[in-house]
């Protein structure tokens, strides 16, 4: 048996200014599981502001996406300018509003929105190679960014946030907390994981779907 | 059927300063997967340090152990001196350095530390109560201070950890980290998890069983 390898992009540490750190480490659990070798990666730049998790409010802090990104891997983590497309089967993204605040500025311009360039470049890489790519919660809101027009994504049912999705090009469609819904053209999977989670096992539920059939794919020619 | 309530007790966000985040998620997921209602707690005080988790160098920085912890609970967390034990059927403890640098001075002062005061009265309470107690990873190395001499438990195999517990007066047994120790007559069940996971899914499988067992005794009378 060959071990596939995953790279995973993290977008800092906490749900309010990172990435959701329970999708991050059940993404990282049933990789594992599952038998794939794991490389984390973020972007070296600073975190677009820290959030108190307790309060909600803002910190008068600077911390750093890479740095904030190594506590999930436990210190096992990359400069993703580091992140080479030819050394991975498959990319995962999980959300948290990092990925729509440090990994993009979607959380801000919506349909606007740009995506940072160095996490840019891996997707544009991952897609063009045609190697299968999960996104979930927040994180498939950039898929046109990402794909260009026409990709099919979801991030679950809020039709603000899909509208601003399908004004980019995007398909959106709705999808419950549980499943997958997937662009087979493209190898794009996506998942609404927190978008709908009303609990962590039920969060688990889609991303472990999604986990799963993002590795099957990787066995597709 | 009814839930059973069990308190989890962090302390900090990361391995080398605060809780560890996958045994921290890992036990709010198996605990939601079997119905158990959770409620996290920490302790509203400095952390010892904070650690750069790419570097692993301290940084001049002071952060707050419940703001902190705030981050793996997405905000559901409180300060540990509302904890009343009348309102649970268990309480948990994940490791990580937060447990030996936060919880308590273990890891500074070895057998010779204290254990946080809030954090003491708490499992305290519990073991008084004798409501069934989890520790994982380095948790376990301040059982004797809760439970007084002859307690047993485990944190893996280290020989010098090991030594230091025992000289505190608990009862050391070695534990493979797929396992757990019970003592069954303080209904404490603690596993090594990190302290000899080599992945991610290793510290799953004994902390699974931990929980699965902790919720077990809260069945018994």
């Amino acid at each position: 048996m060959t071990h596939k390898k995953v790279a995973v992009i993290l977008s800092g540490c906490g749900v309010y200014d990172g990435a959701e750190i329970h999708e991050s480490v059940i993404t990282l659990l049933r990789l594992d599981q599952r038998g794939a070798k794991v490389q984390c990666f973020a972007p070296n730049i600073a975190q677009h502001h820290v959030i108190n998790h307790l309060t909600g409010e803002e910190m008068p802090e600077s911390r750093n996406v890479l740095v904030e990104s190594a506590r999930i891997a436990r210190g096992e983590i990359k400069d993703i300018r580091e992140a080479n497309v030819d050394d991975f089967d498959a990319l995962i993204v999980p959300g948290g509003f990092g990925a729509a605040k440090n990994l993009s500025d979607f959380a801000i311009k919506g349909a606007e929105c740009t995506v940072q360039p160095d996490v840019l470049a891996l997707a544009e890489a991952f897609a063009q190679a045609c190697k299968p790519v999960g996104l979930m919660c927040i994180s498939p809101a950039v898929a046109a960014k990402i794909y260009g027009p026409g990709v099919t994504c979801t991030i679950g049912n809020d039709a603000e946030t899909a509208g601003a999705v399908s004004k980019m090009g995007a398909t959106h469609k709705e999808c419950e907390v549980t499943d997958i819904v997937e662009d087979k053209a493209r190898k794009l999977v996506s998942t609404p994981a927190y978008m709908l989670a009303r609990s962590i096992s039920e969060a688990a539920s889609g991303i472990n779907k999604m986990v799963d059939r993002v590795l099957e794919l990787t066995h597709e020619a």
